[in-house]
């Protein structure tokens, strides 16, 4: 090293790195604190009991290379969606594929679009690419989908989260489809929540080469702790982002669990029903109070609090996320975007969780009422 | 999608995805068949017993995401090579940390260095990062380090194999101190293996900033089918890695297991002196039948077979190659270059598999003279 030390590594940076900014995930508390945990859309109820002896089976050939393909997985995969294998490729989380659709096609000159707000990360895949980013806002706390904005946008990679985060809104088929056929790029489909929802997209991957759709195994599945994701599109695209792939990018183990948890689908659809059944027992306690909601077709609800007087907004949405954060429940709020700063978001967990949610919410309420 | 369909997805390809062309790794046969598998440097002996145990914990825990930054893990390395926990960062395999260096110190007008043979994976991560290849050529078969080939290169990056692969080669501390203090760029020294060497280059972090060590769990933890690596580095250059790094690249598994893989040093070191066993006494036999080799610091051999008549050659490895190949031993062969056609590559496997791959060489050696 000849160089003046003092300017480095800033001298040695990429030009996308100079100005990189890093995802910032929601608070992960240490296992130490005791709380109830509402923030990150994690599953409350544990992976199918079917995993531990997957696991516990590829420990002793732990010392050999995985499967690079993860061709059973994807076998089970293509499987479960009526699909063919070549349309399936799997990934270390969804965020691994999204990362892989950045890769093969954007770059300096071919730019990334997504709808604002939606999962922050596509921005920071964009930023690390050297794409430039181009953002299509709601028109309205409705968050009903700018179809005309999006189809028009001269983006070559477009992220639609659907259903949307964090407003929790689905969008109809009929809606996808047409996006789908105006839009001319690559259409990612980010159904990182569509097991909650009533509708996916998958009906247009036999209609539309240039749709992706991303799903994870983080939420219905209960594996957040686990990275795998897989994205299904034309065998044409899943050869493209095999090329981009991490030669080894799932290790043993993983392929197994998810493997396992995939195979149990009586498992998957009971904690399903469970996390729905809870979400309208919480919606409805939420609407008898008068707060607004977007209908959600996901693992959380995304709520406008009112306080005692009836009285929404920024300052009350933050006065009801820091009072909760004090008691220990953890939930979201995202004060960066006025569609957002009057609202909070609540994943779904225990009942008995949900329960105490409840009744916190409502000292809070006394509380202002006091004052 | 309203363009022609037949162009797609070629027109939209990122430039750097137009041209690439995946890595591709050794043969991995499927379980089913019966093989010697002494091709891609696994470790023969399963991981450390204490593993399972650690995985069976954090199964209950799947639901919640990992740490992100792998806290627990980053502390272990830290202690275990004395440096500070700042000084770590953990990947998906050290591939993972490779390709990090590369998004961060590679672009198209910083390019990218390495040795000429050494790791085909480095050549990849350049190509999707749409950075130029600098490839600096062996004098010899001796692949002796061209240290001013090295310190002379306009690479922004370069990464040295530290012991070499292919050869096997161990590089004296001096000389690697020589090539970081005189190289104007990143160096990225890639120690894969090692754990098998007398030597390694820890000792520089301390006095470079420029010097990033890269580490695999693969080899001489016997945690290939896992995917953790490390990286050691100034703080500064970790937190560059940080900033581009995915948000949750590990696994709660993978990083339960490697935790306790890496503190179990006892088994560790067991198995090690295993393998160095095994290589001295099959690199004895290989030196009294009059074989080249480069002596090995790693845990695979790489020699230059003789048939019956004493002769060595291009040809003669292919035939040893492929004659062992039918018996179900797969070794490595690397036909693509002048300093390797002549070589094959063995990696260490059971002793009671070195003895079958000895009285194969034996048989193919027979076979030749009756010809």
């Amino acid at each position: 090293m000849t160089e003046d030390k003092e300017s480095f590594p800033q001298n040695f940076l990429s030009d996308p790195l100079r100005q990189h900014k890093p995802y910032i995930p929601g608070e992960q508390p240490s296992s130490a604190e005791r709380t109830i945990k509402l923030n990150t859309n994690e599953n409350p109820y544990p992976p199918s009991p079917s995993v531990g002896d997957k696991a516990a089976e590829e420990i002793k050939k732990l010392n050999l290379y995985p499967n690079p393909k993860s061709n059973q997985l994807r076998k089970v995969i293509a499987s479960l969606h009526q699909i063919s294998m070549e349309q399936v490729i799997v990934g270390n989380g969804s965020d691994d594929l999204l990362n892989l659709c950045v890769r093969a096609f954007a770059d300096s000159n071919r730019s990334v679009g997504m709808l604002d707000p939606s999962y922050s990360l596509y921005e920071v895949l964009a930023s690390i690419q050297g794409a430039q980013l181009i953002r299509i806002p709601f028109a309205s706390d409705d968050f009903e989908l700018p179809l005309k904005k999006v189809t028009n946008c001269s983006a070559n990679l477009f992220f639609l989260t659907s259903p949307h985060a964090p407003s929790g809104r689905a969008y109809q088929l009929e809606l996808l489809d047409s996006v789908a056929g105006n839009f001319n790029g690559v259409l990612v489909i980010d159904e990182a929540y569509a097991d909650f929802a009533q509708q996916n997209a998958i009906p247009l991957l036999a209609k539309y080469p240039n749709v992706i759709i991303t799903r994870t195994l983080s939420k219905s599945y209960s594996l957040a702790g686990l990275r795998v994701g897989y994205a299904m599109g034309n065998p044409s695209v899943i050869q493209v982002l095999d090329r981009a792939r991490e030669v080894y990018n799932l290790d043993r183990i993983a392929q197994a669990i998810a493997q396992a948890a995939l195979e149990d689908q009586k498992y998957f659809k009971e904690t399903k029903q469970k996390i729905i059944e809870s979400r309208i027992w919480i919606s409805d306690i939420f609407a008898e109070w008068g707060w607004r909601m977007i209908p959600s077709a996901t693992n959380f609800i995304f709520c406008k609090p009112l306080d005692h007087s009836g009285t929404g907004g920024a300052q009350i949405a933050n006065s009801l996320y820091s009072f909760l954060s004090t008691q220990g429940i953890l939930v979201r709020y995202f004060p960066q975007n006025k569609l957002t700063e009057s609202y909070i978001r609540i994943s779904i967990g225990m009942p008995e969780e949900m329960s105490m949610l409840v009744s916190k919410i409502k000292e809070w309420q006394h509380q202002g009422q006091l004052k």
